[in-house]
């Protein structure tokens, strides 16, 4: 396609870009050595006028300000989410989860042990608060045990597969169309003011990375996940990368600014999630010098999609919604803050 | 600085940018919408006309080429570069192995056990055959026992002290003076058309990052290499991450597809290296369906630089020379295809 750089004003442009969705031209401004000195006509088209709404454009009106005291070069400007209820519907179950008992289903028969054994028992039972109370580590187990054995361009591929065919049990779609439209309008709103956009979650980084640039504008090389070890081999002369049967990190909780450090190597400067597993996140992006960002994103429409926080088995919310209180993040109220939930309201 | 988006034709200002190592505006091309699309008029001005620097130009004009057989999206385009012997020099030893020394030096009157254990006990006799065969794990265990116990802030500001007082025995230069001019032209020229340059090295992640964007114009998150575990803790209310004294991953040999594969996320399509350490790294890039580039750094000048390769303790370059005839990679004679080395030749 034709990029508009011969044509128009720079924020106009910018704006434009972030409204079209452009990850392209976006991450060319978030890498430009010529960043918008003040935040391009705010593209967040399905939020409400709201508290939540303005921390955002206060946030970036401080941060592209040239010259004013909390100016970030382009270059810092580092932007974190959280995937899982953050950005996309973590309920009835993670969508990974989803994924991964259809493939226990199905790997059933070759495993009669699993009959007894948790959290594999709790699959095959349909025990969801079993398999919950096995926690992030125990679903990270399922990914690891249902998803080893194969190289990494055969599990991308059933990723792909599966996601073009399961629907999500409610809405009767397929998963990537449950994605949030204002997040995706935040995301390119954030990339318009010359920031990089990465995701920091606690899912399977090669579950995401099949299709996040495609529903997110983040490409392969800025999603941060869990992940098992993999294995570098030489079969009939050509080189695969085996997926091995053992966990390598969980990006969740503590492990988040661990991996924020090691996969980024920058300290993001805005952070943005829904659960307790984001709260070292956010306050490792929070709690530093300078204009900083933190926003939860708070589950309040049983109607549009689920109302859930402090008692829930997906996606607790419940130590970070204290925090978010005590350091002054702001709190996204999904019923009142949010005009549209999914893209697909738009028609 | 003022980006010169304003001004001239596209590739003329492609051009400029990659001659002026600008990699914020080479980074903005290589996420542009619109890439070249046929390489820019070559700024690899001190490379002799050489097999070498035809294979790179070749291979530039094969992948940009919109609607011929081997053109690949910019997106796609995925560049990786070993550092030590390939970006800059490594002898007559590792850098990062001349900063571990004066630590372990630093550190020894409080470690009296280490006169007489391996490899500390070659670092205090100076016995520098001994230390090498400890090999890069050795090397690694070094930096782990020695760069443990401080937060990761702490330990980037030792390494840009260091750095900013260390002079090469021979040289006498700072060590990024000894980066190889005709491969930060290779970097640029690279970006200016469209693609996305990372380092993949053997050496510590966090050694490299404070100084890599400065020196090579790539940022730290586009930075892979080895490290050690760190954990995330409040501290006195403030969130640290501090270094532990535990191997993490080791970005060599068979580990640098794995970390090409777990930090990138992408296969990349033109990798350049120079010793046994990058055999795999240039396996997984190269032997894949597609144009792709497979380049190394032959050391061939004693007069210039240093001359090495199957005999030498740092860098061995042996069945990587044998699997570059084999496979048709590039291979990059020192002496013979560049006018200069070092960037201060150029007065």
């Amino acid at each position: 396609m034709k990029t508009p750089i011969a044509s128009g004003h720079l924020n106009r442009r910018t704006a434009l870009a972030a409204l079209a969705g452009l990850p392209a031209l976006a991450g060319c401004l978030s890498a430009s050595a010529e960043a918008p000195t003040s935040p391009v006509a705010a593209p967040l088209a399905s939020w409400n006028e709201s508290a939540s709404k303005q921390a955002i454009t206060d946030f970036l009106g401080r941060v592209t300000r040239e010259g004013g005291s909390d100016y970030v070069e382009p270059a810092e400007r580092i932007a974190v989410f959280d995937n899982d209820g953050t950005l996309w519907t973590e309920h009835p179950m993670y969508v990974q989860l989803a994924f991964v008992l259809d493939r226990v289903k199905a790997l059933a028969p070759m495993h009669p042990e699993w009959k007894n054994k948790q959290p594999f028992q709790a699959v095959l039972d349909g025990d969801m608060t079993a398999l919950a109370a096995s926690g992030e580590r125990g679903m990270m187990e399922l990914v690891m045990v249902t998803h080893a054995g194969m190289t990494s361009a055969e599990f991308a591929a059933i990723v792909s597969q599966w996601l073009a065919t399961a629907r999500h049990p409610r809405f009767k779609r397929p998963y990537i169309e449950l994605v949030y439209q204002p997040m995706i309008e935040l995301l390119g709103y954030l990339r318009a003011n010359g920031f990089k956009t990465f995701i920091v979650s606690g899912g399977g980084v090669e579950f995401m990375r099949p299709w996040t640039n495609r529903v997110y504008g983040v490409p392969p090389e800025q999603v941060v996940g869990s992940s098992i070890k993999t294995r570098f081999e030489m079969r009939d002369g050509r080189p695969e990368l085996l997926r091995l049967a053992q966990m390598n990190f969980i990006d969740d909780k503590a492990g988040k600014p661990v991996g924020i450090n090691e996969y980024i190597g920058r300290r993001p400067i805005a952070a943005f999630g829904n659960s307790d597993g984001d709260l070292e996140m956010l306050q490792w992006t929070t709690m530093s010098a300078g204009a900083r960002l933190g926003l939860i994103v708070h589950h309040t429409d049983a109607e549009r999609e689920y109302a859930y926080d402090r008692n829930t088995i997906f996606g607790r919310l419940d130590k970070a919604l204290d925090a978010a209180v005590a350091n002054n993040w702001a709190i996204m109220d999904m019923k009142r803050d949010w005009k549209v939930i999914f893209p697909f309201e738009l028609g």
